[in-house]
């Protein structure tokens, strides 16, 4: 049988992320700083565990039958309150549905927003399972570089300009994944302003925001928005737990109506259990004490490995120094390939991801890379980056 | 602001079913034979809060962490013998993956094979979500009628032979949601042939099959797929949990590897904790045992039903009687409309669901309408009937 697929989904090719997953998973022993996974000692498994049984003992049938395609009503509520309080998000205008984790709300809003041939601006790098949510649905994407305020006005503004077909933008404003780069308040504006006056809706996906383990926080772009041009995307999956599948979208509603049907036609509604699990979470345990945890923990990992890259690594290696978030993006000379670098450091026993994954042309070469902290042990850190050190030198000797 | 949506959303209207469950979650005095949920006293809870305990006590941090796109693992595995052992589904050349839940496949499989203006044939009438679900990917929709065995051959060899265009034909062989119908093994056979023929995928999809109470089972549609064209869609909101939001596809992997990615991109993984549930249940418990005891819970309901409307409904009034599922088929005489007898009958206190809601164009008048037999009380359905019944009466002598 010979099959036609949608040109949709011929768009989308499978990613390098996924053959170095598939080699360490095949090889145990190599010590991975490939994944974006928060840490387990980060996960609140006694909270979940006591809450667990307290929907058992209280409202089982309700935690395990059909629910509501918009979310469960009360962690709507918890979450459209502690949205407005903490972050300043919500006009009367917008209204919050809960998703199956944030990656819903990355396939959903093209799939409402872009015909196939529309354009959707994302920065370079970005989120590769965004790209490629944004590439399922037929729009064409183009990724702009950015500097250390984020994506870069002039290029994004000559390119809005110049077509009628941009309908999105994509950004991950907070720690983005991933150069781990923030964008400065003054962009964020700047930015806002353009999308306003060109009817521009802006995907703000910030799955990462509340990780902050250094410096000032940065407004979203989300608490600015008078105009209604905002799709807010959050996720539940970095303070709690990833695998219960939890995020949620704040935006307008004539956006929200249509972002209900494709939420209802495309998982009906999220796992209710664990809706409720995180709603007791927010009602009955301290999240903000929480989250401090958290950033402890990612503050020490972050800082450790930069130690022993400043150390280790060769001076002509550059490298972001987050102030929150999972991840730090390092640069290899020009004219270097990250990904001949990976081949190098996966049979000395290390990965990371090449840069080339996170680009809107996966093809091209990329003196980049990114290294993930949150889910290695120190030990695992003490014992890798030495190793990818070593095969750094061995590359840079090599070419 | 002005929004401009994608002309795919465009396709779908909110649906009238949607404002008929609203008007009865506003008035909960409503006796509702609307909805399509299993029975509360079907959720296996007492087993589930067991294997709940045994998941915090030995794999905790596994099951609330990232994991993989295709699924759990063991629960694949599971899925994938109990398919091979009980239903004689699988080929060498197909694979299965977990999805969230059965409405995931219904949305995956349009999005991977239709491009806008694709034809896509399904049964009419059939599952509201389903057709919402291929319409919100810009596939264009011909519904054809069934009678007693199934869609009807003639009108659909006439359909396929005069378009090049058709790509998909949905159908819910087994108790179709609404018309509880179960198409004959000759007419399986007679439309796999056809679809084989003029290389036309058939989405299969069965979440009421293993709820037969009375008659001899009829072999699924893919027991037959030597040529790999059918996609399987199943789930276990009907024999465990609907809440948890767990099914599975079974495909040929060249299919699969697209759906693959349409499922990475759409919400990464399913709910792990839950997948780990269900591998659980299958593996140390009875599942037959439990089917076999929501069989006579949907049995007794029915039959219940059945009795009452003998009794009560009007002569004109014709009805299916369904040897399983969750639903029965009702029909006014022609020139009624199901949508007139709605209001009245919501006014008297009862609410089903009016049979233009499950059309491909449902804005028609329609003079059949569903019942559901599997949510509601026997005391709710014993004032249920005759206050439909009445309500038939007021409407038939109206009009």
């Amino acid at each position: 049988m010979q099959y036609a697929f949608s040109n949709r989904i011929q768009n989308v090719k499978p990613s390098a992320i996924r053959e170095i997953l598939k080699l360490v998973a095949k090889n145990p022993s190599i010590i991975s700083f490939s994944t974006g996974s928060p840490s387990n000692e980060a996960i609140p498994v006694e909270e979940i565990h006591e809450i667990a049984e307290n929907i058992f003992a209280t409202r089982a049938i309700e935690s395990l039958q059909y629910s509501m395609t918009e979310g469960y009503p009360s962690l709507r509520e918890t979450t459209k309150s502690r949205l407005k309080n903490t972050f300043g998000i919500g006009r009367d205008f917008d209204e919050v549905i809960i998703t199956t984790g944030g990656q819903q709300g990355l396939e959903m809003t093209p799939k409402v927003l872009c015909n196939e041939g529309d354009i959707a601006i994302v920065e370079s790098p970005s989120f590769v399972s965004g790209i490629n949510a944004i590439k399922s649905n037929g729009a064409h994407l183009i990724g702009i570089e950015m500097d250390d305020e984020g994506i870069k006005l002039d290029k994004l503004t000559e390119v809005i300009e110049n077509s009628d077909r941009v309908k999105l933008l994509y950004l991950i404003p907070s720690f983005q994944n991933p150069s781990g780069k923030t964008m400065s308040l003054a962009r964020r504006k700047a930015v806002y302003d353009l999308c306003a006056k060109h009817h521009i809706i802006i995907l703000e996906d910030n799955p990462y925001g509340e990780l902050r383990f250094k410096g000032e926080d940065v407004p979203t772009i989300k608490s600015m928005d008078d105009a209604g041009i905002v799709v807010y995307n959050g996720s539940y999956s970095k303070i709690i737990s990833a695998g219960m599948r939890i995020g949620f979208i704040c935006a307008p509603q004539e956006i929200m109506q249509k972002l209900i049907i494709a939420k209802q036609v495309g998982d009906c509604h999220t796992n209710i259990f664990f809706q409720m699990v995180v709603d007791q979470f927010f009602r009955n345990y301290d999240i903000d004490k929480h989250i401090r945890k958290l950033c402890e923990i990612y503050r020490d990992r972050c800082d450790y490995m930069l130690d022993l890259m400043d150390k280790h690594f060769d001076k002509r290696v550059t490298y972001t120094r987050p102030e929150g978030g999972l991840f730090i993006w390092c640069s290899l000379p020009e004219g270097y390939d990250s990904m001949e670098l990976a081949q190098i450091s996966t049979k000395n026993g290390v990965a990371f991801v090449p840069g080339c994954s996170f680009m809107v042309d996966d093809q091209a070469p990329c003196a980049s890379f990114r290294v993930n902290y949150s889910t290695p042990s120190k030990e695992s850190i003490a014992k890798g980056i030495p190793l990818l050190a070593a095969s750094i030198e061995e590359y840079l000797a090599k070419k």
